[in-house]
């Protein structure tokens, strides 16, 4: 597997275009569209929050019927949740625009909101961004940026990415983007990502290696521990690498599952980082705990606490606040088992050794700690399932953003 | 029922004194003491945080050994949590100077800790603290006062409260403080509070009416998210009143109920509005709820949600995010059956109405977001089950206090 240019349109087959639509924000793209010139087989995973977008119901509907899949519409500014039947007769509006410009069945078409919630779409401006699109959807990898850069919202940098890699003698892409920001919280894929792959491979295979894959990548980053009402994940496979069609857990599968991986992994990150507000990367790394669920639940609270977040912040080697977020995690431990360090670029330190607090060098774990990523890392010697989450740090900007007039 | 001046010093038999023992702050009180001159019955509430301090152990021993309780010493700076065993020596060591000084059984002396998790307490400081104020413990209301002042950390403001009321004939007084500020979030007790009375009433009484009403007060506000290792909520009854003693559920036990439901939701109240950074007091009324457990649910997600309170902070009539907050919080429900209101002291305004977001005056939403106290009040038309939940906003000043360095 190897890292390549592009992100949607790196796979053979697929287009994409994006067009200033005006729907909230000025002077900026704020709607993207992803195309297939084939059906694809899809896979999709969504919020757990009870209180689901109407795209999101839609969606669901797309993946679940198990028919084929060859467009998604996307626009930022509102994210069409809680709008009851005018937001449902919005997506059907904008799906039916793309059977009417590209010739495809409406059924076929997902379409994807972000942005704030309560608010009306304006059904007439998607339908003309879609008119506005379709004509000029292309493959270059620029287009595919664009479309990256128009889905963002208070994200500071696009996210995208894409990989190649060999199946079957078959040269196959995946690439993807995603857009994360504020109201990021592991519960279902976090915030919109769409994945686009030549692979050819059976719909129930690709569902389950994007739902396995899902929980320990973009399950386990949060912001601000906000699940939000909009969060989807999409992958559309188009099989136009002509590989041999994957239908059983063999070498191929493996081969995909683990580029998935590492693309959902990356993006994940990217947006952890890219968190409101966030100055670093907040990393938890927890190694040797009784079970697999323990090592997220552990590892989630830590980059979840709004302490541990504002220490982060502060480069303040507050170890105790880390270890309180552990302790009210729900997981059961004994402190007088748990290590504990912290990691960066710049080093490692202990703060804690199985009950007792260490003396550290407090100079060496400011410049730990003052790295732009760092890395809080407990070994909990209680069994042997390790897991990481990801995080950013608690900022005033954080506060600037979220306290700023309907943002 | 009437609200009287004072706090742990206002009924009768109870004394406090208070000293600087410069065990981390500077040039001010940090360590207090509360001394009945009969022993106590006594009751208790804790952290559920798995990772406990030092101090919430020994006081777990004390409450539920059986034996009566006399002394409670308290000291702000340093937590005692996560220290191992030099922290549960850190225990005896303080409750066994009181029994040197005050000729107790050190067994009757609860203890309590608050401030930085990880770091050790100076022993020889808090024994000379013990010796310092002893001798001057004293039963006027100032006395209790400023042993509420050196209990506080980052708090802006004491918190005290006393009522009394009257049972077989008698005038019994209950009086409290507590702290509260950061790293308080409901799951036991959150922060500390230690309260006082001269009713006569049986342990195992005591024991149940504290718990009941903390589960409605103190366990539903939040500040952060984060559940401390050292929450704490002691009460003390000397029998002082000479009230015939409570042995059963009668109207004695009724009234009595009511006067420490208020005391507490008022203490919880203060707590909240005074948390860290806070500039309002951020309410979230739940009615008609399936159950109550749902109701408790539902209205803690919209106070704990970082976003929420930004909006709060911001003054923003943002009400997706209320009810986003509401959709992961765990409780099901159909946002089809919901209707919500904002209410402060400036007028009600409804912003959702089953299903449907609606259009409503920006600046009336405005002016009743403006208020220093501002309820979010959700109707679910599910049942009829209720709670409310008490927060802050989020703002600047919390980030900066909490990455502070080692705050």
């Amino acid at each position: 597997m190897k890292e390549i240019l592009g992100g949607v349109t790196a796979a053979k087959g697929f287009m994409a275009a994006s067009c200033e639509a005006n729907i909230k924000y000025k002077d900026r793209t704020d709607m993207a569209m992803v195309y297939s010139k084939t059906p694809c087989v899809c896979a999709g995973t969504f919020t757990t929050n009870v209180v689901k977008a109407a795209c999101v119901k839609w969606d669901q509907k797309v993946v679940h019927s198990g028919e084929m899949m060859q467009a998604v519409v996307i626009n930022s500014g509102i994210a069409n949740a809680a709008t009851g039947q005018k937001g449902w007769d919005a997506c059907v509006a904008t799906a039916k625009a793309v059977e009417n410009t590209l010739k495809v069945p409406y059924t076929s078409v997902a379409v994807a909101s972000t942005g704030v919630i309560g608010a009306q779409l304006p059904v007439e401006k998607l339908v003309k961004g879609v008119e506005m699109m379709s004509p000029v959807l292309k493959d270059s990898l620029e287009a595919g940026t664009e479309a990256a850069k128009a889905i963002m919202t208070t994200d500071t940098l696009h996210k995208e990415l894409a990989v190649s890699f060999t199946v079957g003698n078959k040269e196959v892409t995946l690439g993807g983007m995603s857009k994360g920001s504020g109201m990021i919280h592991p519960n279902m894929c976090t915030m919109l990502a769409f994945l686009t792959t030549d692979l050819a491979i059976e719909k129930s295979l690709l569902q389950e290696a994007v739902s396995d894959v899902v929980g320990d990548t973009f399950n386990m980053i949060t912001v601000d521990g906000d699940t939000s009402t909009n969060d989807t994940l999409l992958l559309m496979a188009n099989g136009e690498a002509q590989n041999p069609v994957i239908t059983e857990k063999n070498e191929d599968y493996n081969t995909f599952k683990e580029a998935l991986y590492f693309v959902c992994e990356t993006l994940a990150k990217k947006m952890a980082a890219d968190g409101e507000g966030a100055s670093k990367l907040f990393e938890a790394k927890v190694v040797n705990a009784k079970t697999k669920e323990d090592a997220k639940i552990l590892s989630r609270a830590i980059v979840g606490s709004n302490l541990s977040k504002a220490a982060i912040f502060g480069c303040d080697a507050n170890f105790g606040r880390f270890l309180c977020a552990m302790g009210y995690s729900g997981s059961l431990f004994d402190e007088n088992d748990v290590e504990m360090f912290f990691k960066s670029e710049n080093g490692t330190i202990q703060v804690f050794d199985k009950g007792t607090p260490l003396e550290f060098d407090e100079e060496k774990a400011l410049k730990i700690m003052k790295a732009k990523s760092v890395c809080v890392f407990v070994d909990m010697h209680e069994g042997d399932a390790s897991a990481t989450a990801w995080g950013c740090d608690l900022t005033h900007e954080y506060v600037t953003i979220n306290a700023d007039y309907r943002s």
